[in-house]
């Protein structure tokens, strides 16, 4: 039996996340249908993180078995003709048999896109956080080096979440103003800011609710290092409203 | 009767074109509902080009009488604020009664984004025209400095265009290499080519069927010099396919 790893980029836009539902579609659904056509068997295809309705993927990974004999290669060419265009493999390997995307990861490493600006292009509105309001880049910065550590993140848990612990490691957490060239005008445009976020694993909807407490502090509803305290106090209801999905990217999955 | 005049940006992937219809949303019929809710009038919103579906417009000129008294910027934000994120208004003003969006054009520039690549970005397949093929560039340039001037493009004309006389002036057409920044990535990527067109006015699916002819020179199906020889044959069945609408930006409305 062999393991074949993934490296998947996708624009979340019009699926309902990662995770197969009968609801409608997914990225998980997609794959699994077009490995089925291209192997003829139905396979589980399991990923490193499972992302939320309309949260977008650099570089996701995640592995599946087959008795195919299929090289990697020609894989990742059938699938990426038989997918849609808003769902790329990047990449495809054959790993040992006990490559696990989710358990062996040692690392992710997300970032938000806040537009800071009152009108987003059309072009870009899938793939920012809109904030009208100016922000308080310093105070975002002091806010979001205080997350940094290992800590109880309980406060920035949803409701729901399965894991037994409710402790992380957040290895590095950053602000950075972003110059975006937009293609379509070839200019520079707009304030920018890319929330980034690397963390050994992360609880459900915890880095929504991190942006969302972060944007809180930039636009002066909170004192930066409230941040300490909120995370002290461990209850979902003081810290920031969950930001939404659209602004969001797993940038990549560390092994 | 005030006359106003409209700026409109718009990604054209989810609309079936401008020009409204009951088989889905379209940009006019957006615009038309939005406005009814300001000034609880039905508007006819009349553009400069009615752009097919999945053609996207950087600045689309519209109009539309009112008999409101709204300030044209109240109009704008309004407009901004009820629409869809992917319409945007980047401005409003207000003209003197006689002005018509198309019949006062001077010009129109369109272009094509052509991806030269074999796998293309998630996040930009809206956007492009995917060729994997290696494209010969100085053939392309060749080809499209033939087409400007003033001819009868009876040969890049679509069946049902009810144009009286097949002839345009193309003042300018051009072919350049342009530097794509994808801003997910913040890296410089691949091998986009802008395919830029400016003339007086445009067959139906004019453009479309030029850069479709001029893909073919790219391809080394066609000598670039063919061009010449496809305008005298007036014979639509002889120049290169209809390119699709994806990768198409109404880029201005010169007046």
């Amino acid at each position: 039996m062999r393991n074949i790893k993934l490296v998947i980029q996708y624009d979340g836009t019009r699926y309902l996340g990662w995770q197969i539902q009968r609801e409608g579609p997914t990225v998980q659904g997609m794959l699994q249908e077009r490995i089925a056509k291209i192997t003829g068997e139905q396979v589980s295809v399991i990923a490193a993180g499972r992302t939320d309705a309309g949260v977008h993927a650099l570089a996701q990974t995640a592995s599946f078995k087959t008795e195919s004999a299929l090289p990697a290669g020609t894989v990742m060419a059938a699938l990426n003709a038989l997918l849609p265009e808003d769902i790329r493999i990047m990449g495809t390997c054959d790993m040992d048999a006990a490559f696990h995307p989710r358990y062996d990861a040692r690392g992710k490493v997300y970032f938000y896109i806040i537009a800071n600006m009152p009108v987003v292009s059309p072009f870009l509105c899938n793939y920012v956080w809109k904030i009208p309001q100016n922000l308080d880049f310093d105070g975002m910065c002091a806010a979001v080096s205080l997350l940094q550590g290992t800590h109880d993140f309980t406060s920035f848990r949803a409701s729901g979440c399965g894991a037994k612990s409710p402790t992380r490691t957040i290895t590095r957490c950053s602000v950075e103003r972003i110059a975006v060239i937009d293609f379509m005008t070839e200019g520079l445009s707009g304030n920018f800011l890319k929330l980034r976020i690397e963390g050994d694993a992360f609880l459900r909807h915890m880095v929504r609710n991190i942006a969302g407490t972060i944007v809180e502090v930039g636009k002066g509803k909170m004192p930066s290092d409230m941040v300490l305290e909120l995370i002290k106090a461990r209850d979902r209801r003081l810290a920031g409203p969950t930001a939404p999905a659209k602004g969001l990217f797993l940038e990549r999955i560390n092994y």
